[in-house]
C-alpha cells in the first residue's frame, strides 16, 4: 500500500484496458483489495454446497459522508443482505463505475475503505472491474457489490413462518443514514452531531440467528422500517402494527425530518435489522441485543395481527395512521 | 411475461423502494428472469466446493446495436469470463443502474435479451437489484453482472504453463463487435452489414478445454487482441509474435478501421477466444475449433518467443511492427 495516496484524476484512458488501467488496478485496487488481477474469474473453495448469493448496485451522493462512505455503504450492504438472509458472508466482488474527472485520491479513500469493511466482517474481495465513464455522466462513481456465503446454522428464514401474533424488533435507531446523508449533500443550513448507521449487522444477525423462533431479518434500507412492514404484510397477507413511541429514534433524525417534512419510517438505514419472531423469541433476541453496544437501543416496536394486510402505527398520541407504501414520492439518493 | 412491453418511462420513484419499484421488477425482471425477489439473497446448490467468480461492469452506447444489446453483452460477457477461466457457468446476478427517462420498453428488452443470452448458456440469474439514477447521470443504463460457477474437468490454465514455442489461435474474426458499435453510434455516414460478434464462447471453450496441451484463454474485449498479447507477454516474460496475414479480419471491419484510423488489432471482440497451447495442441484445437460455425474461421496466429516481452507483429508486407500497449487513446465505450 502506498504511503500517500494516487494522485491525479480519473480518465477515460484508466478504462480502455491498457497501462494506465493496468496501474490504477495495481496502485488502487490490488494495494488495498489483494484480489487477484491475472485471472478472469478467481477460484474460492467454498465449505458447503449450498451458497448464498446476493447482488446490488450503490449509488450515494455525496460519496463521503459523516458515518461512512461508498466503500463502506457498498461492503457492509452486502454482508449485511447475506447476514439477513441468515448466511455466512465468505466472499465478494467489486465492480467499479468510475466518472472521468473523479479524484484518484479520492477513489482510494473509497476502495480502502471497502477493504476494511471487508477485513471488519471477514470477507475477501476476489475479483473485480473497473469501467470509466464520461465526465457528466456518472454521479463521481457506482459501486456493484456481489457477496456469496453459506447458509448459518439457525432457524430458516423468510416470510412463510411469520405468524399472527409475532413481534417486530428493531436493532437501533431509525433514518439516522437517510438524514446524515441528507444534510452532507445539502445546504440546508442545518449541522449537528448526525451521523450514518453504516455498519455491518452480522454479529447482531448472527447473535439473533441463534434464537430458534426467530422467523425473519430484513436491513431497513431503501423505503426503510415502514417499507419492511409493507413488504411483510404483501408477502403475509398479515396486518403489521407499529408503536411509535417504541420505535427508537434519535431526537436530531427527528429534528432535521421534522425541519425538512421527511417521514424517518421511510428513511434509509445501513445498519440495522428489523427482525420478527415469536414473543418469547423477540425477548431473547431483545435480551442478547441490548447487551451490545450495536443493539443498546433495540426495542420491541410492534406485531404481527390478523387483520388485512394494512401497516398501521399507533401514534404516540393513541391514534392511528395507516403507513401507505412507498408512491412517487422521490426519496433522496441515499443508497 | 406480458403479452405487450411495458409503457411509459423510468421515474426516480422507480427506486425508491415502493410501489413502483416492486411493479418495475415483476413486471421486467421477474417476467423474464424468474429471480427470486423475496430474499435479499438467494440460495443455490452448488455441485462442487471450489466456486469460480467473476464480475462485470457494462456499459454501451448505443443501448441497442446490430448483433447485440446491453442485456445480451452483459451476460455473455460474464458467461465468457467464467468459460475462458476454464469453469462452468452456473448461476448470475444482475444489478441494474438505470436513468430516469429510459424507455420501459427499452429496458424490457435488454433484460428479455439477457434472459435470453442466460438460458442459451444454461445459467440461470438468481438475485438482482435495481437502482435509478437523475436524469443526466447516466447512459441510459449500466449493468453489473457476477457469475458463479464450477472448475470444468481439463488442464489448469492459466500464464504460468506457457512456454515459449506455444502458438497462438483466435477463434474468429477480430474487431468486429468494436466497429458494429462505433457504426451504430456515430454519424459517420458509413453504413454495411456489420454486427457485433457478441456471443456465448461457452461451446468453444469447452471443446479446447478438453485439449491437454491447452495453456491459456482469453476473451479479447476491452482493449482486443493486442491487449491480450500485452497481457501474456507482461506476465510471462515471454515475447508474442502474431503474423498479421494470419489474423481473421473482415472486410468491412478493415475498411472501417481504415477509414476511421482504428487498429482493429485493439479493438473489442464479444464472442472470440484467444488461446494459447503447445504446436500439437494447437492443431487440435484449431480442427475442433474449425469444425463448428462458431470457429470456422479459427487460425494460428503467432507464437510465444524467447525474445523480450513486446509484441511484435509480422505485417503482410513482410516488416515487423511493435505493438505498444494502449496508452491514454480514449477507446470508444463500447464494451
Amino acid at each position: 500500500m502506498a504511503d500517500a495516496p494516487p494522485s491525479g484524476r480519473i480518465t477515460l484512458a484508466h478504462g480502455n484496458g491498457g497501462r494506465l488501467m493496468r496501474g490504477l488496478i495495481a496502485d488502487v485496487f490490488a494495494a488495498h483489495l489483494a484480489a487477484p488481477v491475472e485471472n478472469d474469474a478467481a477460484f474460492v473453495t467454498m465449505p458447503a454446497a449450498e451458497i448464498a448469493i446476493t447482488t446490488d448496485g450503490f449509488t450515494v451522493e455525496p460519496l463521503i459522508f459523516p458515518g461512512g462512505d461508498l466503500g463502506s455503504l457498498a461492503v457492509n450492504g452486502t454482508v449485511n443482505d447475506l447476514a439477513v438472509a441468515g448466511a455466512i458472508p465468505r466472499h465478494l466482488t467489486l465492480a467499479a463505475f468510475l466518472e472521468e474527472g473523479l479524484e484518484i485520491a479520492v477513489l482510494d479513500r473509497l476502495v480502502a475503505s471497502a477493504a476494511a469493511a471487508a477485513r471488519a466482517a471477514g470477507v475477501s474481495v476476489v475479483a473485480g472491474d473497473t469501467k470509466v465513464l464520461p465526465r457528466g455522466e456518472c454521479g463521481g462513481a457506482y459501486f456493484a457489490v456481489t457477496g456469496i456465503g453459506t447458509r448459518r446454522a439457525g432457524p430458516r428464514l423468510g416470510f412463510a413462518g411469520i405468524q399472527p401474533g409475532d413481534r417486530v424488533i428493531v436493532s437501533g435507531p431509525v433514518g439516522d443514514h437517510g438524514t446524515a446523508v441528507m444534510l452532507a449533500r445539502e445546504e440546508f443550513g442545518l449541522s449537528g452531531d448526525l451521523r450514518s448507521d453504516c455498519a455491518s449487522v452480522l454479529p447482531l444477525a448472527e447473535s439473533a440467528g441463534a434464537v430458534a423462533d426467530l422467523r425473519f431479518m430484513r436491513d431497513p434500507t431503501r423505503g426503510g422500517l415502514a417499507t419492511v412492514a409493507h413488504e411483510i404484510a404483501a408477502a403475509t397477507g398479515f396486518g403489521v402494527r407499529l408503536r411509535e413511541a417504541s420505535i427508537p429514534l434519535r431526537d436530531p433524525v427527528l429534528g432535521v425530518c421534522e425541519a425538512l417534512g421527511y417521514d424517518p419510517l421511510y428513511l434509509a438505514c445501513e445498519g440495522r435489522i428489523v427482525a420478527v419472531a415469536s414473543p418469547a423469541g423477540a425477548a431473547e433476541i431483545l435480551a442478547r441485543w441490548r447487551g451490545t453496544e450495536a443493539g443498546a437501543s433495540a426495542a420491541i416496536i410492534g406485531e404481527i395481527g390478523r387483520g388485512e394486510p394494512l401497516v398501521v402505527l399507533e401514534t404516540a398520541l393513541g391514534g392511528e395512521r395507516i403507513l401507505d407504501e412507498l408512491e412517487d414520492e422521490p426519496l433522496p439518493r441515499i443508497c
